[in-house]
């Protein structure tokens, strides 16, 4: 049998720790797993593109364990109150090659990448830092939040959207929660006051410019996820010249983060060389960084192992008949004559 | 809500239909497929190697729906009990990028390579074809026999494996289907008598040859489909330079087929163009024609959209909540708020 996690069992395994403590325990399993990058076999991801979107699979493997993420994105679903993003992921052993795990993936990638965030920023970002501008109010909007309060102290969230009513819903998605200030502002710049962390995180589509150098203080940090396929990003390339930039996997992040804008040979710092070490993330004080992130097959990786290890920590295992059982291996035809279903 | 098809519904339609019946219907798919042929956006699969195995993934899309399969080959796999294939695939909607069905794929991928032999069969065996040799009764051996009894009008099978345990077991498999009769041999010499069709099935390591030139009579149909994967082949090339010989999808048979054995220019001739009426398929009564066949992403394209359609007929759907249920799609937050998970 193979274990299932659906909606419900993620919405439980939140609900039995707190969101925060999820967001906490799966950026160490993403810290862990950045730290042993070379263990990883990086395949190319497929994609399969149409006029409303794209498909793709993203593998992943370690030499034990194998991963792949099925994710869409299709930015005009939500006219017709779809989604633009869903996903679902599976583990499977490389021994057998058996599938061990198959698990829901679109509340759990905007969990992982509101994780990802927060552990980059922790490397990142001032330790003084405690006000964050949010630019964009869209789905990941609160699990950003919650990640950067409790990993990096963020107590207070000024919010800018477009959409006034994307804000208002932010705001009282937030209301109830203890430790955290929402402050809804009426425009980027107003958002962008005493900034420490600049998070930006709009739907744009294209080539948007939502954020300009000049608007940008020294030692801020930003925290970059809105840019994340080909021909869609959001920052004026001139901060690109600007910051230290990090990044996840460059042969990925070049076609598909901030740093598209620029030459192929535009330096940029690797995050897993940070985590593990070899590099120093802040340099200065008054030094801006940038994580352009786009999301990468590794973080999908370790939130499957994080899934499959807590849901069996707090006695949650479903399974499903998805692969079957037979005596012998050879006698797959076995499954029609047990279950007594004739021929003819 | 995603549908699921596990084992237990696969039996269930197999137990309503019928197996042949299924057979049957799921071979008109794979044929109204390979019809259109050039509606297909056929991209390359992604092999995930390790020393035991492979883990692949089979992407296809036709620009309306979007599928792909995930399947192993790990030969060992049996000594521990387990199988050596194992595949489960999903079909998604092209337009909106959702995930619609996801079915396990062990048990139909025996029955569409069954079907799509057969189907093969149909436009290059004879059409007086009664008996046939079968050559490895391994996994996949009855459901090939099902297949051919019913799509062809073979009565008669003699089969021969290294294991006579195996051959013992199919014979037991079969005794009670009426309208085929199985004759277990002790060669591959007395197994071939009289065979009008030669189907070799062998879990073949290496580049074997179970089947000679001088074993073949004028006339045969062989349906090869042991050799399905790079160094692993089960026929003497002098029988391809004596043959016409057919493959579903010529980049990816002169990497994993028989065919692997002879030059990239050797002469092929490509199953859809034949099912299309733009090529004959058998030329000459005494001509020896060779089904090259290693599995092609479309046979699974086809078996999904069978299965999602048999299902809904006889009303044996489950579903799954593998995709969120949202009723505002930029508030993917709600989904916590809605069950009472608190923030912290």
């Amino acid at each position: 049998m193979v274990q299932y996690i659906g909606i419900q069992d993620v919405i439980e395994v939140l609900r039995t720790l707190g969101t925060e403590r999820v967001l906490q325990e799966l950026a160490k399993y993403i810290e862990d797993d950045f730290r042993r990058w070379e263990d990883f076999d990086k395949v190319a991801r497929i994609a399969s593109g149409s006029p409303n979107g794209v498909i793709e699979l993203m593998p992943i493997s370690d030499g034990r364990q194998f991963a792949f993420k099925y994710v869409n994105g299709h930015p005009c679903n939500t006219n017709a109150g779809k989604l633009t993003v869903t996903a679902f992921g599976v583990l499977a052993d490389v021994a057998s090659g058996y599938p061990l795990l198959l698990s829901e993936m679109t509340l759990t990638t905007a969990l992982r990448t509101a994780a990802t965030s927060a552990l980059a920023a922790r490397y990142l970002a001032r330790p003084d830092s405690r006000t964050m501008a949010l630019i964009g109010a869209g789905a990941q909007a609160e699990f950003q939040v919650l990640a950067f309060k409790t990993m990096t102290g963020i107590e207070k969230v000024r919010v800018f959207d477009v959409d006034p009513s994307a804000s208002a819903r932010f705001a009282r998605n937030l209301a109830t929660v203890p430790g955290i200030h929402v402050h809804v502002t009426q425009s980027v710049d107003e958002g962008l006051q005493d900034a420490d962390i600049i998070t930006t995180a709009t739907a744009a589509k294209k080539h948007a410019v939502v954020l300009t150098r000049s608007q940008v203080r020294p030692g801020t940090h930003i925290n970059a996820i809105g840019g994340d396929c080909p021909g869609k990003t959001e920052l004026d390339r001139e901060i690109l010249h600007a910051s230290r930039v990090v990044v996840e996997y460059p042969p990925q992040s070049r076609v598909e983060g901030e740093i598209q804008q620029v030459d192929p040979g535009f330096p940029v710092v690797e995050l897993w060389r940070i985590i593990a070490g070899l590099e120093v993330g802040r340099r200065a004080v008054d030094e801006v960084t940038l994580f352009d992130s786009v999301g990468f097959a590794l973080e999908d990786f370790s939130t499957l192992r994080f899934l499959r290890d807590i849901t069996q920590e707090i006695g949650a295992v479903r399974t499903i008949d998805l692969v079957p059982d037979v005596a012998d291996p050879r006698d797959l035809y076995s499954l029609l004559r047990r279950d007594g279903v004739l021929a003819a």
